[in-house]
């Protein structure tokens, strides 16, 4: 496959360096060896990786899904070659500290050399994201001995990470998993319980694999706050500090999935009695951190883990997008409107197909835009030079992850339909890439909290908090970009300008509104709605934020100085699209969320 | 399983009798012979019949979907048994002419029965549209000796049609199909072509295949006038008139689909030279009707083809439904923002979970409303007692197929979307029937014409055609329900009769101004929005609709009335939603259909 139906490297230029300016980052000492070569090289790197490693069994993955036969799961080959590779080159820590052997890349850079794999294999990249937000967490959390054991193998690619939390009859609903933790006496535990939709759960593509598990220790506190975090390997050392003693981890079975289907997702069973290491019951568990503090310890993995749900989701619509351009340019069929005879012209000549190209284009480009910013976001809150800038990089952060989840969950979904419908009938084939990456993607609305819940930490928490500091904080970020694109003399970027404020000031409005009465249940009923129109709004943030970079692009200076014009051009028809087109969809939703509408609640469940 | 898991009984029940009231039919000489009785009596065979023989073999269907072995199909047993107790009930011939050996039931009412077999299986049931469709053309077009040949059979089951249209350079543009069809000395024709995308293209589900193949004739003229309409059956009579004669018809290949798996869809070619019957080369066929008439009698089987997708369409959106409500009701996960510990509650207790499954309901509850009128339509430009009131109906069924088609293909693959969301986890596997439904229903919005074909045929051909004749009657035919609404003292349904007048004033204003210009070119550059916002106030007035007449209902007077008062409840719930939550979508569709924007349009193709 051509790396240019994989990922835009154009696309990640300009987003990198031109609009983020990630190289100023180099200035930090946390990136003062890295410079813009660095950076272009490891991107580089990552276009080949994809390219040779993952690409080509992206298919496979989806045809020969993983096997359970009762005691082994079986993957094809190609996986763990691929994930021998990608950690071979160093990236599984790419991001992470010298000290435990990482590359400390910047985030903002790290994440777009990701989009690269999830664009060709999200199947197999998948075990990439787990693993790191794994070693991150314990990296954070976990004891020196804890970083040693575990941190160290799995940047190596020798150990391989999952986060499991969901229970059969806990699913999204953490504060009742039933999974104990009995301390012992040599100050480990042992875990029994039931988890379900544990991703990477079993396989043999690396030596061993660390589990991160939630579980009660007895006597805990009810609910939420009677978590604790342990790390359950699923080999434990024998005498001569080999990791060849099986944990008494085992499946009860794996799922099979609409997609997605490269990555096996398992239902585990700890303590079951499968494997009783040194003949006591129970899996060999051990403590990170402090007891009950378990779910704060798993929402760094958490929130790092709804980013990467995001930037799997688009880089899905962004493949789709590529292939179905790719399709439109080459397949002929029916004329235009106004022609007499001649022969059939490419579909891409059809204003309908243009209609479905750009709107794919508005929605994977722009959250591709919104992961790298994310991701810069990150590396502001580590490295920015004031504490204020650390602080506010981290509240930005933390309100903009629920839109960075659920906004490329829904609408990169939509471009993948749109890829499908480009491709008519072909599309709907699994000779297709775009049949299979509908069908991945919509994974994407349900995995690491589903959309509802996005919802309700949105606009239950995040804008609530410290009395509305991030929404205020964001507004601020909008207000300036606003401010330049104003004042930048372009008639058409001003008037993006004025439709944005005139959003925000809505946005604002419309969460003040809600909470007035200060009636959670009637202020959360159409919470759905307020994450839709909020996405919409920082879209359109960053769509403007865009168009202002490209307008100002020296595009005369450079190689390929008409590729560039267009490239700009393109970016700005892209912005148009999405003022003219997507963000008037927020009015009748903010019309909605003001009325106070209860439609959807108030009424008798015989109804339906 | 279940029958309320697959349709809803009572739905019909209303929609039949109250809403429709399809018993006045009775009176009209073609269905003298019927009765509520009997009616109730057919639906409740085909209740059971969908229950038996078509629901327990639909995720059969989908993971061991048809094979092809270089000559022959393989197909599961279970689909051909499903066919046979189809046919021995007499449902494929059950809406057509009693000389032709039909049961003469109306449309609205065969429409409602079908509705049991595409949500209890849509693969299976797909063959059954496909026969009916050619039995209808054939019937319509043919001779009376191609009737008796093809038509009684395909009645009794014996043999099932195919509509052979496209070809793989010429998918949506049939201007552009090549087929070939030579006179033959005998007044037949020989057949050369290769065709694509052929559901039911080859099978031993039946004695014999009837293809209807679109191919032109040595020396017709040029695109879609020189198109004719071609009988090619799969064996012809041997000397003592059998048909045991294998036609020159073979399958190049099959197509491997996302979903709908259990329809074989196939590429066949006609006159390959891979059978040749009395050693000549080339298909025998025989012409239907008059040379270079093809298109337009296609266009009989057609449209009768794109109701029977949104139909289908609409069956699966609304058993995605029914499963979902049954799922929210059962699955305990979580509590109320303002409990305080306590037990799980059922998933039905959460507001977003309502959202979804209210937004389920007024999809498919609507849509299936939309699908039973079109289908009363049909009766009524059958029967009507006065020439004027034909004509009105067969107007009012052209301007209302692309909605037909198009809106359940949109809205109830939304519907299913959500169907999935509401199962979480669950949802995404293939161990729950919503995961299959969502892959079966994407389909829709491809074939029997695109979403942009429907757009392009809506407003650019029925509401011009006739000075706008059809939007005028359909504008006149929402008028009173508009009045019928206000009038009824009930301030809310006047609150709705309100909404809906002043959306179909915009609808009016924006058609009007779209071709003011008189540019094709530019007044079709946004069609696809128009479609949409047509769609969704002629769906704003299907619920007006509905809820005057549960409004009116005697619930009192009827056995169970506690449960048909919570029904109208339903109704008028759904309906609520849909004013409040979806007919306001419409307001930015129009603003930009009235703006004359262009942006899809006026760009160079090297800015993607």
């Amino acid at each position: 496959m051509n790396p240019s139906s994989i990922m835009s490297a154009r696309d990640l230029e300009f987003l990198l360096y031109d609009w983020l300016d990630v190289v100023s980052l180099t200035s930090r000492d946390r990136f003062a060896d890295h410079s813009r070569d660095t950076f272009d090289q490891v991107l580089r790197l990552c276009q080949d990786l994809a390219t040779t490693y993952f690409a080509p069994h992206n298919r496979e993955n989806d045809l020969h899904e993983p096997t359970f036969d009762g005691e082994r799961v079986h993957i094809i080959p190609a996986v763990g070659k691929a994930l021998r590779a990608f950690a071979d080159a160093g990236m599984i820590g790419a991001a992470m500290d010298y000290e435990i052997g990482g590359m400390q890349l910047p985030h903002a850079v790290y994440t777009a050399c990701m989009s690269w794999f999830h664009a060709a294999n999200v199947g197999t990249a998948a075990y990439v994201l787990l693993t790191t937000g794994n070693a991150n967490l314990l990296a954070a959390h976990g004891s020196p001995e804890q970083i040693d054991a575990y941190v160290r193998p799995m940047l190596e690619g020798r150990s391989f990470g999952t986060m499991a939390l969901s229970e059969p009859q806990a699913g999204s609903s953490l504060a009742d998993i039933t999974t104990r933790a009995v301390p012992a006496a040599d100050g480990s535990y042992r875990v029994f319980g039931h988890k379900m939709w544990i991703s990477g759960g079993d396989h043999e593509l690396s030596d061993n694999i660390v589990h991160l598990v939630l579980a009660r220790i007895p006597g805990a506190p009810e609910g939420t706050r009677g978590i604790s975090l342990f790390v359950v390997p699923k080999f434990l050392p024998d005498a001569d500090g080999n990791a060849t003693v099986h944990n008494d981890v085992a499946l009860s079975g794996i799922n099979h999935k609409m997609g997605w289907r490269g990555t096996v997702n398992t239902a585990p069973v700890f303590g079951g009695g499968n494997f009783i290491p040194g003949g006591e019951p129970g899996a060999i568990g051990y403590l990170v951190g402090e007891p009950n503090h378990g779910l704060a310890q798993m929402f760094t993995m958490m929130n790092e883990a709804r980013i990467g749900v995001g930037l799997a989701s688009t880089a899905l619509g962004y493949t789709g997008y590529l292939k179905s351009l790719e399709y439109a340019r080459s397949r002929p069929q029916g004329r235009p409107v106004s022609a007499r005879g001649g022969a059939q012209v490419p579909i891409i000549e059809h204003p309908d197909v243009r209609r479905m190209l750009l709107a794919q284009k508005s929605y994977a480009e722009g959250a591709l835009a919104l992961q790298l910013y994310c991701g810069k976001l990150v590396d502001e809150h580590r490295t920015a030079t004031t504490e204020p800038g650390r602080d506010r990089a981290a509240t930005l952060l933390r309100i903009l992850t629920p839109i960075a989840k659920s906004w490329p969950s829904q609408w990169c979904l939509a471009a993948n339909d749109l890829a499908i419908q480009i491709h008519g009938g072909a599309g709907y084939t699994r000779d297709y890439d775009v049949e299979q990456h509908y069908r991945d993607n919509r994974l994407n609305p349900i995995h690491e909290g589903t959309h509802g819940i996005q919802s309700m930490d949105l606009l239950g928490r995040q804008v609530t908090l410290d009395n509305g500091a991030a929404l205020a904080a964001l507004l601020e970020t909008m207000a300036a970009t606003i401010a330049d694109a104003r004042d930048g003399g372009d008639a058409e970027l001003a008037e993006f300008a004025a439709a944005l404020e005139a959003a925000t000031g809505r946005l604002a409005a419309t969460t003040a509104g809600l909470w007035r009465t200060g009636d959670p249940e009637a202020a959360l009923a159409n919470s759905a709605v307020y994450l839709e129109a909020f996405g919409h709004v920082v879209l359109a943030w960053i769509w403007l934020a865009q168009a202002v970079t490209a307008n100002a692009l020296p595009a005369q200076d450079r190689p390929h100085a008409a590729e560039w014009e267009a490239f700009r051009q393109g970016k700005r028809l892209a912005a148009r699209y999405f003022f003219r087109w997507e963000l008037p969809r927020t009015a009748p939703q903010f019309d909605l969320l003001d009325s106070g509408d209860r439609t959807t609640s108030e009424f008798d469940e015989s109804w339906f």
